[in-house]
Protein backbone atom coordinates (compact mmCIF):
# COMPACT_ATOMS: atom_id res chain seq x y z
CA UNK A 1 0.00 0.00 0.00
CA UNK A 2 2.77 2.43 -0.72
CA UNK A 3 1.33 3.86 -3.23
CA UNK A 4 -1.88 4.79 -1.18
CA UNK A 5 0.34 6.47 1.69
CA UNK A 6 2.28 8.71 -0.87
CA UNK A 7 -0.91 9.54 -2.50
CA UNK A 8 -2.27 10.64 0.94
CA UNK A 9 -1.64 14.18 -0.13
CA UNK A 10 -4.07 14.27 -2.88
CA UNK A 11 -6.83 14.54 0.38
CA UNK A 12 -4.92 17.19 2.46
CA UNK A 13 -5.68 17.40 5.78
CA UNK A 14 -6.79 21.17 5.31
CA UNK A 15 -9.57 20.32 3.20
CA UNK A 16 -10.38 17.54 5.36
CA UNK A 17 -13.76 17.20 7.04
CA UNK A 18 -15.94 15.26 9.70
CA UNK A 19 -19.11 15.60 8.13
CA UNK A 20 -21.24 14.45 5.09
CA UNK A 21 -23.86 16.29 3.38
CA UNK A 22 -27.18 14.65 2.45
CA UNK A 23 -25.76 14.36 -1.05
CA UNK A 24 -22.24 13.44 -0.17
CA UNK A 25 -24.10 10.77 2.16
CA UNK A 26 -26.14 9.34 -0.58
CA UNK A 27 -23.25 9.73 -3.12
CA UNK A 28 -20.57 7.73 -0.90
CA UNK A 29 -22.73 4.78 -0.35
CA UNK A 30 -23.88 4.74 -4.11
CA UNK A 31 -19.74 4.79 -4.42
CA UNK A 32 -19.74 1.54 -1.88
CA UNK A 33 -22.94 -0.33 -3.53
CA UNK A 34 -21.85 0.35 -7.66
CA UNK A 35 -18.26 0.79 -7.84
CA UNK A 36 -17.32 -1.13 -4.61
CA UNK A 37 -19.83 -3.74 -5.71
CA UNK A 38 -20.86 -4.02 -1.42
CA UNK A 39 -24.82 -6.00 -1.84
CA UNK A 40 -27.26 -4.38 0.72
CA UNK A 41 -27.38 -7.12 2.67
CA UNK A 42 -23.62 -6.94 3.51
CA UNK A 43 -23.58 -3.10 4.47
CA UNK A 44 -26.85 -3.99 6.45
CA UNK A 45 -24.96 -6.77 8.28
CA UNK A 46 -21.74 -4.41 8.79
CA UNK A 47 -23.94 -1.68 10.27
CA UNK A 48 -26.17 -3.71 12.39
CA UNK A 49 -23.45 -5.55 14.03
CA UNK A 50 -21.33 -2.28 14.77
CA UNK A 51 -24.72 -0.34 15.68
CA UNK A 52 -24.83 -3.15 18.59
CA UNK A 53 -21.28 -3.45 20.00
CA UNK A 54 -22.10 0.68 19.45
CA UNK A 55 -24.61 0.42 22.36
CA UNK A 56 -22.61 -2.54 24.36
CA UNK A 57 -19.82 0.12 24.73
CA UNK A 58 -22.17 3.25 25.56
CA UNK A 59 -24.17 0.58 27.99
CA UNK A 60 -22.27 -1.91 28.90
CA UNK A 61 -24.05 -5.12 29.98
CA UNK A 62 -22.09 -5.42 33.50
CA UNK A 63 -23.18 -2.04 34.46
CA UNK A 64 -26.80 -2.99 33.70
CA UNK A 65 -29.42 -4.91 35.82
CA UNK A 66 -31.02 -7.43 34.18
CA UNK A 67 -34.03 -5.28 33.82
CA UNK A 68 -32.05 -2.89 32.27
CA UNK A 69 -30.83 -4.81 29.31
CA UNK A 70 -34.37 -4.84 27.76
CA UNK A 71 -33.95 -3.09 24.62
CA UNK A 72 -36.63 -1.76 22.35
CA UNK A 73 -35.27 -1.41 18.66
CA UNK A 74 -38.11 0.54 16.75
CA UNK A 75 -37.14 -0.49 13.32
CA UNK A 76 -38.75 1.81 10.47
CA UNK A 77 -39.60 0.70 6.54
CA UNK A 78 -36.70 1.68 4.65
CA UNK A 79 -32.83 0.83 5.00
CA UNK A 80 -31.83 1.83 8.96
CA UNK A 81 -34.94 0.05 9.77
CA UNK A 82 -33.23 -3.33 8.54
CA UNK A 83 -30.16 -2.29 10.16
CA UNK A 84 -32.28 -1.91 13.54
CA UNK A 85 -33.49 -5.71 13.11
CA UNK A 86 -29.68 -6.55 12.26
CA UNK A 87 -29.33 -4.60 15.59
CA UNK A 88 -31.43 -6.55 17.24
CA UNK A 89 -30.24 -9.45 16.49
CA UNK A 90 -26.69 -8.80 17.14
CA UNK A 91 -27.99 -7.55 20.49
CA UNK A 92 -29.37 -10.87 21.51
CA UNK A 93 -26.35 -12.88 20.26
CA UNK A 94 -24.40 -10.16 23.14
CA UNK A 95 -26.52 -11.20 25.99
CA UNK A 96 -28.94 -7.89 25.85
CA UNK A 97 -32.78 -8.70 25.67
CA UNK A 98 -33.57 -7.12 22.33
CA UNK A 99 -38.09 -6.24 21.30
CA UNK A 100 -38.44 -5.05 17.95
CA UNK A 101 -41.45 -2.68 17.08
CA UNK A 102 -41.71 -1.62 13.15
CA UNK A 103 -44.52 0.78 12.50
CA UNK A 104 -44.98 0.05 9.37
CA UNK A 105 -43.67 -3.72 7.97
CA UNK A 106 -42.50 -3.09 4.59
CA UNK A 107 -42.76 -6.37 1.94
CA UNK A 108 -39.04 -6.01 0.66
CA UNK A 109 -37.43 -9.59 1.21
CA UNK A 110 -34.54 -7.87 3.09
CA UNK A 111 -36.30 -7.03 5.66
CA UNK A 112 -38.44 -9.91 5.69
CA UNK A 113 -35.31 -12.25 5.88
CA UNK A 114 -34.01 -9.52 8.58
CA UNK A 115 -37.34 -10.45 10.39
CA UNK A 116 -37.39 -14.04 10.29
CA UNK A 117 -33.97 -14.35 11.63
CA UNK A 118 -35.04 -11.64 14.73
CA UNK A 119 -38.41 -13.78 15.36
CA UNK A 120 -36.76 -17.27 14.95
CA UNK A 121 -34.20 -15.93 17.95
CA UNK A 122 -36.85 -15.64 20.29
CA UNK A 123 -37.02 -11.75 19.99
CA UNK A 124 -40.80 -10.01 20.72
CA UNK A 125 -42.09 -8.05 18.24
CA UNK A 126 -44.63 -5.45 19.51
CA UNK A 127 -48.19 -5.26 17.62
CA UNK A 128 -47.97 -1.86 18.74
CA UNK A 129 -46.32 0.67 20.91
CA UNK A 130 -48.41 1.86 24.02
CA UNK A 131 -48.84 5.73 23.52
CA UNK A 132 -48.58 6.01 27.34
CA UNK A 133 -45.43 6.62 27.51
CA UNK A 134 -44.68 6.04 31.45
CA UNK A 135 -45.49 1.97 30.48
CA UNK A 136 -42.45 2.04 27.52
CA UNK A 137 -40.40 3.97 30.34
CA UNK A 138 -41.39 1.07 32.83
CA UNK A 139 -40.76 -1.95 30.22
CA UNK A 140 -37.36 -1.51 28.60
CA UNK A 141 -34.05 -0.28 29.77
CA UNK A 142 -33.31 1.77 26.14
CA UNK A 143 -34.51 2.25 23.40
CA UNK A 144 -33.03 2.35 19.87
CA UNK A 145 -34.31 4.42 17.13
CA UNK A 146 -33.94 3.02 13.47
CA UNK A 147 -37.16 4.51 12.70
CA UNK A 148 -36.01 7.57 9.98
CA UNK A 149 -32.48 7.36 7.72
CA UNK A 150 -31.16 10.68 6.46
CA UNK A 151 -33.42 12.47 4.04
CA UNK A 152 -36.47 10.79 5.54
CA UNK A 153 -39.12 13.51 6.92
CA UNK A 154 -41.92 12.70 9.36
CA UNK A 155 -44.29 13.73 7.41
CA UNK A 156 -43.15 11.73 4.12
CA UNK A 157 -42.69 8.26 6.34
CA UNK A 158 -46.42 8.12 7.06
CA UNK A 159 -48.73 8.02 10.09
CA UNK A 160 -47.36 4.96 11.94
CA UNK A 161 -43.61 6.01 11.74
CA UNK A 162 -44.99 9.66 13.19
CA UNK A 163 -46.66 8.50 16.03
CA UNK A 164 -44.27 6.24 17.02
CA UNK A 165 -41.86 8.81 16.99
CA UNK A 166 -44.44 11.27 19.21
CA UNK A 167 -44.18 8.45 21.68
CA UNK A 168 -40.02 8.53 21.38
CA UNK A 169 -39.54 11.94 21.89
CA UNK A 170 -41.33 11.85 25.18
CA UNK A 171 -39.23 8.88 26.67
CA UNK A 172 -37.16 9.39 29.47
CA UNK A 173 -35.52 6.11 28.78
CA UNK A 174 -32.35 6.38 27.28
CA UNK A 175 -32.21 6.73 23.43
CA UNK A 176 -29.64 5.54 21.03
CA UNK A 177 -30.59 6.92 17.33
CA UNK A 178 -28.55 4.90 14.38
CA UNK A 179 -27.21 7.27 11.80
CA UNK A 180 -29.21 10.47 12.20
CA UNK A 181 -31.80 11.53 14.64
CA UNK A 182 -35.33 10.58 13.21
CA UNK A 183 -36.91 13.31 12.46
CA UNK A 184 -33.70 15.50 12.04
CA UNK A 185 -32.91 17.26 9.10
CA UNK A 186 -29.55 15.51 7.84
CA UNK A 187 -27.69 19.00 7.14
CA UNK A 188 -29.72 21.52 9.51
CA UNK A 189 -29.91 19.07 12.55
CA UNK A 190 -33.29 18.62 15.29
CA UNK A 191 -34.62 21.57 15.64
CA UNK A 192 -38.35 20.69 14.43
CA UNK A 193 -41.09 19.68 16.96
CA UNK A 194 -40.51 15.97 15.32
CA UNK A 195 -37.06 15.34 15.88
CA UNK A 196 -35.90 12.83 18.84
CA UNK A 197 -32.89 14.06 21.06
CA UNK A 198 -30.92 10.64 21.41
CA UNK A 199 -28.24 10.23 24.21
CA UNK A 200 -26.35 8.02 21.67
CA UNK A 201 -25.64 8.39 18.33
CA UNK A 202 -24.05 6.14 15.80
CA UNK A 203 -23.05 7.35 12.42
CA UNK A 204 -23.11 4.66 9.79
CA UNK A 205 -19.92 5.25 7.17
CA UNK A 206 -19.04 8.83 8.36
CA UNK A 207 -21.17 11.26 10.30
CA UNK A 208 -23.61 13.65 8.44
CA UNK A 209 -23.31 16.71 8.85
CA UNK A 210 -26.47 16.99 11.52
CA UNK A 211 -23.71 15.36 13.88
CA UNK A 212 -22.36 18.39 14.33
CA UNK A 213 -25.23 19.57 16.50
CA UNK A 214 -25.30 16.22 18.50
CA UNK A 215 -24.59 17.11 22.14
CA UNK A 216 -25.64 13.79 23.12
CA UNK A 217 -23.48 12.08 26.12
CA UNK A 218 -21.67 9.33 23.27
CA UNK A 219 -21.28 9.64 19.54
CA UNK A 220 -19.50 6.23 17.68
CA UNK A 221 -18.68 5.97 13.59
CA UNK A 222 -19.39 2.32 12.33
CA UNK A 223 -17.33 2.26 9.14
CA UNK A 224 -14.13 0.40 9.53
CA UNK A 225 -14.99 -1.14 6.80
CA UNK A 226 -15.28 2.41 4.72
CA UNK A 227 -11.72 1.76 2.44
CA UNK A 228 -9.28 4.16 2.65
CA UNK A 229 -9.33 5.53 -1.48
CA UNK A 230 -13.35 6.09 -0.70
CA UNK A 231 -12.72 8.04 2.58
CA UNK A 232 -10.27 10.28 0.81
CA UNK A 233 -12.41 10.73 -1.99
CA UNK A 234 -14.67 12.00 -0.03
CA UNK A 235 -12.07 14.08 1.67
CA UNK A 236 -13.09 12.51 5.20
CA UNK A 237 -11.61 12.76 8.66
CA UNK A 238 -12.67 9.84 10.49
CA UNK A 239 -11.24 8.56 13.83
CA UNK A 240 -8.63 5.65 14.13
CA UNK A 241 -10.21 2.61 15.10
CA UNK A 242 -8.60 0.25 17.51
CA UNK A 243 -7.38 -3.35 17.15
CA UNK A 244 -10.22 -5.16 15.45
CA UNK A 245 -12.72 -2.41 16.67
CA UNK A 246 -15.92 -1.78 14.06
CA UNK A 247 -16.67 1.14 15.98
CA UNK A 248 -15.17 4.35 17.07
CA UNK A 249 -15.77 7.26 19.84
CA UNK A 250 -15.16 10.91 18.63
CA UNK B 1 -35.68 -15.94 26.82
CA UNK B 2 -37.45 -17.81 30.03
CA UNK B 3 -38.79 -20.68 28.03
CA UNK B 4 -34.89 -20.88 26.18
CA UNK B 5 -33.57 -21.31 29.87
CA UNK B 6 -35.91 -23.78 31.09
CA UNK B 7 -35.63 -25.88 27.82
CA UNK B 8 -32.19 -26.36 28.10
CA UNK B 9 -32.65 -29.80 29.15
CA UNK B 10 -33.93 -31.25 25.66
CA UNK B 11 -30.22 -30.75 24.99
CA UNK B 12 -28.43 -32.30 27.99
CA UNK B 13 -24.90 -31.86 28.76
CA UNK B 14 -24.24 -35.33 28.56
CA UNK B 15 -25.27 -35.94 25.04
CA UNK B 16 -23.92 -32.87 23.63
CA UNK B 17 -20.60 -32.66 21.48
CA UNK B 18 -18.28 -30.60 20.33
CA UNK B 19 -18.07 -31.31 16.43
CA UNK B 20 -20.65 -32.15 13.42
CA UNK B 21 -20.41 -34.49 10.81
CA UNK B 22 -20.46 -33.74 7.64
CA UNK B 23 -24.09 -34.47 7.06
CA UNK B 24 -24.68 -32.18 10.27
CA UNK B 25 -23.26 -29.53 9.09
CA UNK B 26 -24.79 -29.66 5.48
CA UNK B 27 -28.00 -29.63 7.52
CA UNK B 28 -26.96 -26.67 9.82
CA UNK B 29 -26.55 -24.49 6.84
CA UNK B 30 -29.41 -25.28 5.16
CA UNK B 31 -31.22 -24.35 8.75
CA UNK B 32 -29.42 -21.46 8.92
CA UNK B 33 -30.24 -20.51 5.10
CA UNK B 34 -33.93 -21.81 4.52
CA UNK B 35 -35.14 -21.79 8.11
CA UNK B 36 -33.65 -18.60 9.79
CA UNK B 37 -33.39 -16.71 5.81
CA UNK B 38 -30.13 -16.01 6.23
CA UNK B 39 -28.57 -14.69 3.03
CA UNK B 40 -25.56 -16.38 1.23
CA UNK B 41 -23.65 -12.83 1.09
CA UNK B 42 -24.40 -12.45 4.90
CA UNK B 43 -22.64 -15.48 6.44
CA UNK B 44 -19.87 -14.96 4.12
CA UNK B 45 -19.80 -11.72 5.61
CA UNK B 46 -20.08 -12.77 9.06
CA UNK B 47 -17.45 -15.93 8.52
CA UNK B 48 -14.54 -13.66 6.38
CA UNK B 49 -14.75 -11.21 9.34
CA UNK B 50 -14.54 -13.44 12.21
CA UNK B 51 -11.58 -15.24 10.16
CA UNK B 52 -10.11 -12.10 9.92
CA UNK B 53 -10.10 -11.22 13.62
CA UNK B 54 -8.94 -15.15 14.43
CA UNK B 55 -5.66 -14.39 12.13
CA UNK B 56 -5.14 -11.07 14.54
CA UNK B 57 -5.56 -13.64 17.53
CA UNK B 58 -3.12 -15.92 16.30
CA UNK B 59 -0.51 -13.34 14.94
CA UNK B 60 -1.24 -9.78 16.28
CA UNK B 61 -0.08 -6.80 14.32
CA UNK B 62 1.82 -5.86 17.14
CA UNK B 63 4.18 -9.23 17.11
CA UNK B 64 4.77 -8.73 13.48
CA UNK B 65 7.16 -7.39 11.72
CA UNK B 66 6.51 -5.14 8.50
CA UNK B 67 7.42 -8.15 6.30
CA UNK B 68 4.88 -10.80 8.43
CA UNK B 69 2.22 -8.56 7.84
CA UNK B 70 1.69 -9.51 4.02
CA UNK B 71 -0.90 -12.82 3.80
CA UNK B 72 -0.80 -14.68 1.28
CA UNK B 73 -4.53 -15.95 1.25
CA UNK B 74 -5.75 -18.81 -1.34
CA UNK B 75 -8.95 -18.52 -2.43
CA UNK B 76 -10.95 -21.83 -3.73
CA UNK B 77 -14.30 -21.73 -6.46
CA UNK B 78 -16.65 -22.44 -3.86
CA UNK B 79 -18.02 -20.87 -0.45
CA UNK B 80 -14.78 -21.35 0.99
CA UNK B 81 -12.72 -19.31 -1.10
CA UNK B 82 -16.13 -16.53 -0.67
CA UNK B 83 -15.05 -16.47 2.64
CA UNK B 84 -11.30 -16.08 1.98
CA UNK B 85 -12.02 -13.15 -0.25
CA UNK B 86 -13.87 -11.42 2.92
CA UNK B 87 -11.35 -12.05 5.13
CA UNK B 88 -8.78 -10.71 2.81
CA UNK B 89 -10.68 -7.25 2.95
CA UNK B 90 -11.07 -7.25 6.90
CA UNK B 91 -7.45 -8.53 6.82
CA UNK B 92 -6.39 -5.13 5.00
CA UNK B 93 -8.80 -3.37 7.38
CA UNK B 94 -7.10 -4.89 10.01
CA UNK B 95 -3.76 -2.81 8.62
CA UNK B 96 -2.56 -7.12 7.36
CA UNK B 97 -1.27 -6.93 3.85
CA UNK B 98 -2.90 -9.61 1.83
CA UNK B 99 -2.47 -10.78 -1.62
CA UNK B 100 -5.21 -13.39 -3.18
CA UNK B 101 -4.58 -16.17 -5.01
CA UNK B 102 -7.55 -18.08 -6.58
CA UNK B 103 -6.65 -20.89 -8.30
CA UNK B 104 -10.00 -21.21 -10.08
CA UNK B 105 -12.10 -18.18 -10.65
CA UNK B 106 -15.95 -18.78 -10.43
CA UNK B 107 -18.18 -16.77 -12.44
CA UNK B 108 -21.16 -16.50 -9.60
CA UNK B 109 -22.14 -13.20 -8.45
CA UNK B 110 -20.82 -13.39 -5.38
CA UNK B 111 -17.22 -13.96 -5.88
CA UNK B 112 -17.23 -11.19 -8.90
CA UNK B 113 -18.56 -8.43 -6.07
CA UNK B 114 -16.05 -10.15 -3.02
CA UNK B 115 -13.50 -9.90 -5.65
CA UNK B 116 -14.38 -6.48 -6.79
CA UNK B 117 -14.12 -5.16 -3.00
CA UNK B 118 -10.97 -6.67 -2.84
CA UNK B 119 -9.60 -5.13 -5.94
CA UNK B 120 -10.69 -1.76 -5.85
CA UNK B 121 -8.72 -1.66 -2.01
CA UNK B 122 -5.99 -2.12 -3.93
CA UNK B 123 -5.35 -5.67 -2.64
CA UNK B 124 -3.16 -7.89 -5.03
CA UNK B 125 -4.28 -10.98 -6.92
CA UNK B 126 -1.55 -13.34 -7.89
CA UNK B 127 -1.97 -14.63 -11.98
CA UNK B 128 -0.29 -18.01 -10.81
CA UNK B 129 1.39 -19.12 -7.43
CA UNK B 130 5.15 -19.99 -8.04
CA UNK B 131 5.57 -23.57 -7.75
CA UNK B 132 9.22 -22.99 -6.27
CA UNK B 133 8.18 -23.14 -2.20
CA UNK B 134 11.02 -21.19 -1.75
CA UNK B 135 9.59 -18.08 -3.19
CA UNK B 136 6.71 -17.95 -1.49
CA UNK B 137 7.74 -18.58 1.65
CA UNK B 138 10.24 -15.79 1.52
CA UNK B 139 7.29 -13.67 0.27
CA UNK B 140 4.67 -14.06 2.74
CA UNK B 141 4.29 -13.94 6.51
CA UNK B 142 1.90 -16.88 6.44
CA UNK B 143 -0.95 -18.09 4.42
CA UNK B 144 -4.98 -18.46 4.94
CA UNK B 145 -6.12 -21.48 3.27
CA UNK B 146 -9.72 -20.76 1.73
CA UNK B 147 -9.13 -23.55 -0.97
CA UNK B 148 -11.48 -25.98 -0.47
CA UNK B 149 -14.41 -26.63 2.21
CA UNK B 150 -16.03 -29.43 3.58
CA UNK B 151 -16.99 -32.04 1.34
CA UNK B 152 -14.77 -31.49 -1.08
CA UNK B 153 -12.06 -33.49 -2.40
CA UNK B 154 -8.86 -32.44 -4.40
CA UNK B 155 -9.81 -35.02 -6.99
CA UNK B 156 -12.98 -33.15 -7.70
CA UNK B 157 -11.55 -29.41 -7.14
CA UNK B 158 -9.73 -29.99 -10.51
CA UNK B 159 -6.36 -29.37 -11.02
CA UNK B 160 -5.26 -25.70 -10.16
CA UNK B 161 -6.61 -26.13 -6.74
CA UNK B 162 -4.88 -29.56 -6.50
CA UNK B 163 -1.60 -27.76 -8.15
CA UNK B 164 -2.14 -25.08 -5.79
CA UNK B 165 -2.67 -27.33 -2.29
CA UNK B 166 0.37 -28.93 -3.80
CA UNK B 167 2.33 -25.93 -3.08
CA UNK B 168 0.84 -24.81 0.63
CA UNK B 169 1.82 -28.27 1.43
CA UNK B 170 5.56 -27.64 1.21
CA UNK B 171 6.03 -24.48 2.57
CA UNK B 172 7.50 -23.35 5.98
CA UNK B 173 5.03 -20.24 6.67
CA UNK B 174 2.50 -20.58 9.31
CA UNK B 175 -0.45 -21.71 7.31
CA UNK B 176 -3.95 -20.75 8.27
CA UNK B 177 -6.96 -22.92 7.34
CA UNK B 178 -11.00 -21.78 7.20
CA UNK B 179 -13.50 -24.33 8.04
CA UNK B 180 -11.13 -27.22 7.13
CA UNK B 181 -8.11 -28.30 6.46
CA UNK B 182 -7.80 -28.32 2.26
CA UNK B 183 -7.49 -31.78 0.79
CA UNK B 184 -8.81 -33.55 4.89
CA UNK B 185 -11.36 -35.64 4.77
CA UNK B 186 -14.55 -33.71 7.29
CA UNK B 187 -14.85 -36.72 9.51
CA UNK B 188 -11.87 -39.06 8.84
CA UNK B 189 -9.06 -36.17 8.80
CA UNK B 190 -6.26 -34.98 7.03
CA UNK B 191 -3.90 -38.68 6.53
CA UNK B 192 -3.96 -38.67 2.87
CA UNK B 193 -1.19 -37.17 0.64
CA UNK B 194 -3.50 -34.38 -0.55
CA UNK B 195 -3.86 -32.23 3.03
CA UNK B 196 -2.38 -29.77 4.29
CA UNK B 197 -0.88 -29.51 7.76
CA UNK B 198 -2.49 -25.70 9.21
CA UNK B 199 -1.20 -24.28 12.43
CA UNK B 200 -4.31 -22.80 13.13
CA UNK B 201 -7.94 -24.05 12.43
CA UNK B 202 -10.73 -21.52 11.95
CA UNK B 203 -14.31 -23.71 12.52
CA UNK B 204 -16.96 -21.64 10.54
CA UNK B 205 -20.20 -21.88 12.53
CA UNK B 206 -19.28 -25.16 14.49
CA UNK B 207 -16.42 -27.72 14.55
CA UNK B 208 -16.43 -30.38 11.32
CA UNK B 209 -15.22 -34.22 12.92
CA UNK B 210 -12.01 -33.62 11.53
CA UNK B 211 -10.82 -30.59 13.36
CA UNK B 212 -10.71 -33.93 16.67
CA UNK B 213 -7.36 -34.62 15.17
CA UNK B 214 -6.54 -31.28 14.22
CA UNK B 215 -2.69 -30.75 16.34
CA UNK B 216 -1.96 -27.55 15.32
CA UNK B 217 -1.12 -24.41 17.96
CA UNK B 218 -4.66 -22.38 17.47
CA UNK B 219 -8.28 -23.59 17.09
CA UNK B 220 -10.90 -21.20 16.83
CA UNK B 221 -14.46 -21.04 16.48
CA UNK B 222 -16.17 -18.48 14.40
CA UNK B 223 -20.22 -18.92 15.21
CA UNK B 224 -20.70 -16.39 17.35
CA UNK B 225 -23.82 -15.63 15.11
CA UNK B 226 -25.29 -19.32 15.25
CA UNK B 227 -28.44 -18.50 16.66
CA UNK B 228 -28.91 -20.95 20.66
CA UNK B 229 -32.14 -22.98 19.28
CA UNK B 230 -30.07 -24.28 16.46
CA UNK B 231 -26.80 -25.29 18.69
CA UNK B 232 -29.55 -26.81 21.13
CA UNK B 233 -30.87 -28.74 18.02
CA UNK B 234 -27.45 -29.98 17.08
CA UNK B 235 -26.51 -30.83 20.54
CA UNK B 236 -23.59 -28.33 19.81
CA UNK B 237 -21.12 -27.99 22.82
CA UNK B 238 -19.40 -24.35 21.75
CA UNK B 239 -17.19 -22.31 23.62
CA UNK B 240 -17.99 -19.25 25.40
CA UNK B 241 -17.64 -16.18 23.67
CA UNK B 242 -16.58 -12.90 25.59
CA UNK B 243 -17.66 -9.59 25.59
CA UNK B 244 -18.78 -9.01 21.99
CA UNK B 245 -15.88 -11.30 20.87
CA UNK B 246 -16.81 -12.98 17.33
CA UNK B 247 -14.52 -15.70 17.44
CA UNK B 248 -13.22 -18.21 20.74
CA UNK B 249 -10.23 -20.43 21.14
CA UNK B 250 -11.00 -23.58 21.82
Amino acid sequence: MSVASSDRSLGDASEERCFLSTSEASALERELLDEYRFGRQQLVELYGHASAVAVTKAFPLSSLSRKQRTVLVVCGPEQNGAVGLACARHLRVFDYQPSVFCPARPADALHRDLTTQCEKMDIPFLSFLPAEVRLVDAAYGLVVDAVLGPGVRPAEAGGPCARALATLRRLSIPLVSLDVPSGWDAEAGGDSEDAVQPDVLVSLAAPKSCAGRFSGRHHFVAGRFVPEDVRRKFGLRLPKYSGTDCVAAL
